[in-house]
């Protein structure tokens, strides 16, 4: 019974992402739904993205439980910042995103980040319409992280590895990571950044360039 | 239609709750259920605790989505351990603990950790018969953390802040943690430890045994 509910639950939401993505198409906005535990850095990577880009219109839609932080501090860029609050759900869904879709100027836009609710389990179940999902991990969190959090490491088009600054500080085989990330999913594109510092940003940001491009 | 499937859902896990704690009481078990984002430090804690503890005979319920990774860590110190593999859920319930307990020598014990799975928001949501929930932050993954993911503050006895060893290289109040921590919750007792450096682990452990022997 439980399963049968979960299932009409994902049914309807893949219904409503889908009809999110054509709205996204039709806009011509190439969609990424950032994805990442508390604390890995979504939105230090958004703040680093928006302000070394160039040539490409970023809007974002900011996913949290409560509060408006992160809108601030992405909004504080003067790009388009649009918050959700959750209200206590752990992750976004299809029609959280639908329902603020009108205070999005797409026309405007090249790249829309969905940034989830921080949570390295249940945001990889449940798609929002966007065209890839984007990952990070903190290498602060430990090497363990992609055999014991699978679906997100399998969902995801890029696996940025955060926080590479701490590596002389912390006990962490990020080869172990990169290995076990490669093996779960093949063909996930793997990023080596620092928010801090600024090391690896260039190589995100063209990578993400390439991709918008392809839309 | 969809809360009032989550409001049964949580009665029945109440109700299993209830009938695990009575058995816990009756073996006269003090239960803790460990929580924390992903590589907070749950595992590390327990190590350190099992290692420098005396006087207390302790058991441990791991919780993962899968694989028994902190199971073979934990059990390398000849504790008796039970590794539930959740199959994609994103916490332990009540029912998902009464179905390991005959696996658990209660008799045994004076005290039982309950690891939960490896994030901020679900696990808070469900009790599993606990006497006591303790939430670890690590403070690299920012002071932000209370505000954003404010239940599981408001539901643990005590917040233990963990990685103090990265103090100097990682951007973090920890002033501002403590506070909002403590307006979200007055009562939460706070330890700052580090599991690499062992800073904290004696204060930690005093207070458990305090706590373990008030039972």
């Amino acid at each position: 019974m439980k399963v049968k509910v979960v299932s009409k639950i994902l049914e309807a939401n893949d219904r409503i992402a889908l009809d999110n993505r054509k709205l996204f198409d039709a806009a011509g906005v190439f969609v990424i739904n950032l994805m990442s535990g508390p604390g890995a850095g979504k939105t230090s990577l958004l703040e680093k993205t928006v302000s070394q880009v160039s040539g490409l219109k970023i809007g974002v839609i900011e996913g949290d439980i409560c509060g408006s932080d992160d809108a601030e501090r992405v909004g504080s860029l003067n790009v388009p910042v649009v918050q959700i609050n959750t209200g206590g759900a752990c992750h976004l869904d299809a029609n959280m995103i639908s329902e603020v879709l009108a205070d999005v100027p797409l026309d405007q836009l090249d790249l829309l980040f969905i940034e989830n609710v921080g949570n390295l389990v249940c945001p990889a179940e449940f798609k929002v319409g966007e065209d890839i999902k984007v990952m990070i991990l903190s290498i602060a969190e430990g090497h363990d992280k992609p055999l014991k959090y699978p679906l997100m490491f399998q969902e995801s088009s890029a696996l940025v590895l955060n926080k590479t600054d701490l590596a002389p500080y912390v006990d962490v085989d990020i080869g172990k990571i990169k290995r076990d990330a490669l093996s779960l999913n093949p063909g996930i594109k793997i990023f080596e950044v620092s928010c801090k510092t600024g090391q690896g940003i260039p190589e995100w940001i063209g990578w993400l360039k390439e991709r918008a491009r392809k839309n």
